[in-house]
């Protein structure tokens, strides 16, 4: 955050305001008001500049939420692109998606924190549903090709499977604490034996 | 939701208009607009009255979100109230924990949702966020109990575990259509599934 006894005259050209502080600051204010409920005005003035100087970073504030989404939205489609999730028997690939996806969730936190909470009706919020429902989808077809091999136990629906899989995983977002004593290594490996091994001891 | 075509003068005797459905309707408000950007006079036009009717039925919006997180925790917490929570071994009574949980949340749900979306720092929303802390911590104690009596693997920590749960369970409120081919019994059943038993087969 910037220092707020700068002039406002001298901050027009201060470095750090590049497009990506802009997108930091918004996310939070998103995620803290709700999209709707933010204005331009208010980023300007938490990041300390002129209304009309943030838009020399970013055409809009529907721009600001196209690309905070795609910034969520992207490392976690890239999951299902690593060879991790196209070699071996489905069960381990399904593994590594749930893995990576927790991984993913770690590294863009806001990000991913601010994907969770929207329900908008505006394009730029449906398209994003819309992707998340594809990662729904493509893990559910993982869950099928391992039910298929006789890898996972068959007698659950693949679509809600998938479902509890991502609700699991995204309650990250909600709870976990970064300076807690729970690493995320740990909730990784919490998170695979919970709902591959189950919590019951396997003997 | 009332017929738009009843003269004004007409509704505020009208029938139906107990606290239960000024709540009901508020709740719907809350969830879709947020808290804050819910007003006392949008909950009288969605009901069709005006705005001084609706403080007969309920002192202020503060007290209507009050009454909306006690009618979600309430049934949540007498889940640790009934006999299935106090007798048998603790990994039973944390199964029955998490199925009635389930359960309670199908029967309250826009309730329940509207207590999960909450994060505001409103007293009455801090004292709801304690309330649900206290579940967390109740359900850590029966994760902890079974693991102690060797009903549960004990390589797991309690705490993570039962936020977990949690997470795997509330997500039914993000994506559960009750309009479905999936039940709410079949819902029940894949959570147990999943969570004590685990994705992969047990031979």
């Amino acid at each position: 955050m910037p220092p707020t006894s700068i002039p406002a005259g001298a901050r027009r050209g201060r470095p750090g305001y590049d497009q990506a502080t802009v997108l930091k600051i918004a996310v939070e204010a998103f995620t803290e008001f709700g999209y709707d409920a933010t204005s331009m005005g208010m980023l300007a003035e938490r990041l300390g500049i002129s209304k009309s100087a943030i838009y020399h970073h970013v055409p809009s504030k529907v721009e600001i939420l196209r690309l905070a989404l795609d910034t969520a939205l992207t490392p976690l489609e890239a999951v299902f692109d690593a060879p991790g999730a196209h070699s071996g028997p489905a069960v381990e690939r399904l593994r590594f998606v749930i893995r990576s996806t927790v991984v993913a969730l770690f590294d863009r936190r806001p990000y991913v924190t601010l994907l969770l909470r929207l329900r908008g009706n505006t394009e730029v919020e449906l398209a994003a549903m819309q992707r998340r429902r594809q990662l729904d989808r493509r893990v559910a077809e993982l869950v099928k090709a391992a039910q298929d091999e006789g890898s996972l136990r068959a007698d659950l629906e693949p679509g809600p499977v998938a479902r509890f899989l991502f609700g699991t995983v995204n309650s990250l977002t909600e709870w976990y604490r970064p300076e807690g004593r729970f690493s995320q290594r740990e909730a990784e490996q919490t998170i695979i034996a919970m709902l591959f091994d189950g919590l019951l001891p396997r003997r």
